[in-house]
């Protein structure tokens, strides 16, 4: 007995109709036709069979700040609009009920993992848990004292509970999350690498985001971010460095020679006019790559096949070279390299490997006629032709309805905040 | 007595509750509450209304040509897959069929004008009349023969031909469409300049898209494409010139002289390798800039919501200028400057202009909560969720339904092309 069976989906990559059984969340058969019975079946003919996407950097509490302090960059948009609200906003409530319209809102296009860095991480691992969405969480790590923590020591502190409690769980893992080099000093970077080694956790941080980052980080430490990173040793095949967009030569060797990672967030650094980061050189060089939205405030959505399809076209225009990126390449890495990077085995429709899947519609105008699956989902889809979404051989959407989040929840929950947070920025004439 | 009235619509200009009512295409009156009686009345409850898309650069049949040579650079995808598909393929039932995919697409993403360039555009103007869609439109001329025509004498008379036969429409006008400067001799440009001038008709042609375009004008003319026409005299108010990726300041300064207007398609730009205009400096200069998405198959779709969003993020990110440009801006681009480059007053919510309007449902996860209806068009929704779509006062679209397109037609031409196309591409071992 199978637990699902995804009957008749066109198979993207090899362009063929097969079925799909699934067994304690992995592919155990793909073929022709299966007979055998599974306790649940999605008949799934006419759709198109893709793996699902691991978003690999946001902040996903932050849909509840969408839109707002549009068109500043990076620092004006932090500094007079986004620390402003959060320092009045930001609570357990605030951060469950942001995640849970975030999540709806990654479900729904066809993301199954999210590695996210914030505060009150517990409240996000509720949400996900709930949603059977997989998530790397991280306690944000900062020098200077917020609403929710005054000093190093108090940060570290939260950091290692959060661990703690959310070690050896199915879907959820922490993660420790040092926001950024101009953020946090040397001495508190050193603290959150011996705490990453002692628990055996990922370090996801901010690494070379903007020119000014770079350049203050050479005032300060004479040396770039990645060289920053490098000499006090938390370059490490456990590090996942979102943005990346600021490096030489040399910091690119050194990112390779430790395995760190990169987290791309090609949207979120045209939109704060961070600039556009050069991965097909990273590529070409052999470092691994992986894709991520960045929070939905600074995007302004979670959309990852948006993501992958402007980074595709991004990496060629940019480069003036149409074999920059293609469309087989920008899918692995919004998939497969962003589970890989994390040590999960999916993003691949393969036996033996996790069902991280989506089906697609492609019945409509703008994918017809359908030639090529995977570059029509690149570069004709919308993420809105998603149809089904399964995380681990759970299905979280079908046919278009979310199956573990009450949507209308999610719209109650938005419009008690939207309130709440306009009346405040009323108040303050900040807009 | 209205034609039509919309009542209860969020006006996103203003981010207030209107009503509109619309007599003989026009909008006629917005206040709070319109009592009126209207032959048509929409319920715009929760829904946003924001004026309608102009696609100022298309070949819209293109759509059966869709995914196919997906990541080649622009001559390569021309030479070997496109003219070679259209060689075997075009036909009036070819340009037919495409152009009705491609219209089900254009009205389903909320365009309610197209500026096409193909040929036997008279079988796109039966459909877009049927249809209900704006469409200015023009019959290519090109230097070397294909199956439309073989001399230039055949080609200006077929274009002269097709003016003739459909001037003075309401919604379709023609255009003379002469492709490229690297297609067409200065002797074919000036005849075609001396028939628009004669018949007052707009001049829509490829400029400046390569920078290998750009040697092989200096090689050929000793002039830069843009300096190349400036010459000729092809520069005028009346003409359209698509992509304009590479240009001096000297030509700048002649497209801005002239009042010539740019057709930016800045996701066929990166997705071929043509590079990113430098938009922002022309709108700063006083040029006048509108937007397209160029074919279906260089793009690959017809979304002018996922192109005015690229185009905004694309001049921040490429010239690391958070204010490169606004959302604002961008909206104004992707509609009312379009429109007006063709005389049309449409492109805002405003008593005097045309009822080219759309209405978008918000109630989605990725949209919430709604702040700003403006930014949050531009950076956070899909086109998918726009939900009507008005032309002229005309719905050729309602909650999510089309009015004039049979989709299940869409979808049966679709898949007859499919077959006989890859039969096609199989025999010739293309792929």
């Amino acid at each position: 007995m199978f637990d699902l069976l995804i009957k008749s989906a066109l198979l993207a990559e090899k362009n063929q109709y097969v079925d799909v059984a699934v067994r304690d969340g992995k592919i155990v058969e793909i073929s022709e036709d299966i007979q055998s019975p599974a306790k649940y079946v999605i008949q799934a003919k006419g759709k198109v069979l893709y793996p699902s996407f691991a978003n690999m950097h946001t902040h996903i509490s932050m849909s509840l700040l969408r839109g707002l302090g549009a068109d500043l960059p990076l620092m004006d948009w932090l500094q007079k609009v986004i620390w402003v609200l959060e320092g009045e906003f930001v609570s357990p409530e605030f951060v469950r009920d942001g995640a849970l319209i975030g999540i709806a809102e990654a479900i729904r296009s066809g993301t199954t993992l999210f590695m996210d860095m914030y505060f009150f991480e517990e409240s996000i691992a509720e949400v996900a848990q709930k949603a059977g969405i997989r998530a790397g969480l991280g306690f944000g790590i900062l020098d200077f004292p917020t609403r929710v923590a005054k000093t190093q020591e108090e940060y570290l502190k939260r950091a290692r509970e959060f661990i703690r409690d959310f070690k050896g769980q199915e879907l959820i893992f922490p993660t420790l999350c040092p926001h950024a080099v101009y953020t946090c000093s040397p001495d508190t970077l050193r603290k959150t690498l011996q705490l990453a080694l002692e628990e055996e956790v990922y370090i996801h941080i901010h690494v070379a985001e903007t020119q000014q980052e770079v350049d203050a980080s050479l005032e300060k430490f004479g040396k770039r971010p990645v060289e920053h990173l490098y000499s006090l040793g938390l370059l490490t095949d456990k590090t996942l460095m979102a943005h990346v967009v600021w490096t030489t030569e040399e910091e690119r060797e050194m990112i390779k020679e430790k395995g760190a990672k990169v987290l791309h967030c090609p949207e979120s650094n045209l939109k704060l006019a961070s600039g556009i980061a050069p991965i097909s050189d990273y590529i070409r060089r052999g470092i691994h790559v992986c894709l991520g939205t960045d929070g939905p405030a600074s995007n302004d959505n979670l959309d990852m096949l948006e993501e992958l399809s402007l980074m595709a076209k991004l990496q060629k225009g940019a480069n003036l070279d149409a074999k920059a990126m293609d469309a087989r390449t920008a899918l692995r890495i919004a998939s497969e390299e962003g589970f890989r990077a994390v040590g999960i085995k999916a993003g691949r429709v393969e036996v033996g490997y996790d069902a991280d899947l989506i089906l697609l519609d492609p019945n409509k105008p703008h994918l017809q006629p359908l030639y090529d699956p995977i570059a029509q989902l690149v570069y004709s889809a919308k993420s809105s032709d998603i149809d089904t979404v399964i995380c681990k051989g759970k299905v979280l959407m079908e046919k278009g309805e979310l199956k573990t989040i009450d949507q209308e929840e999610v719209l109650f929950v938005a419009n008690k905040w939207k309130e709440k947070i306009q009346g405040f920025l009323k108040s303050k004439i900040l807009f």
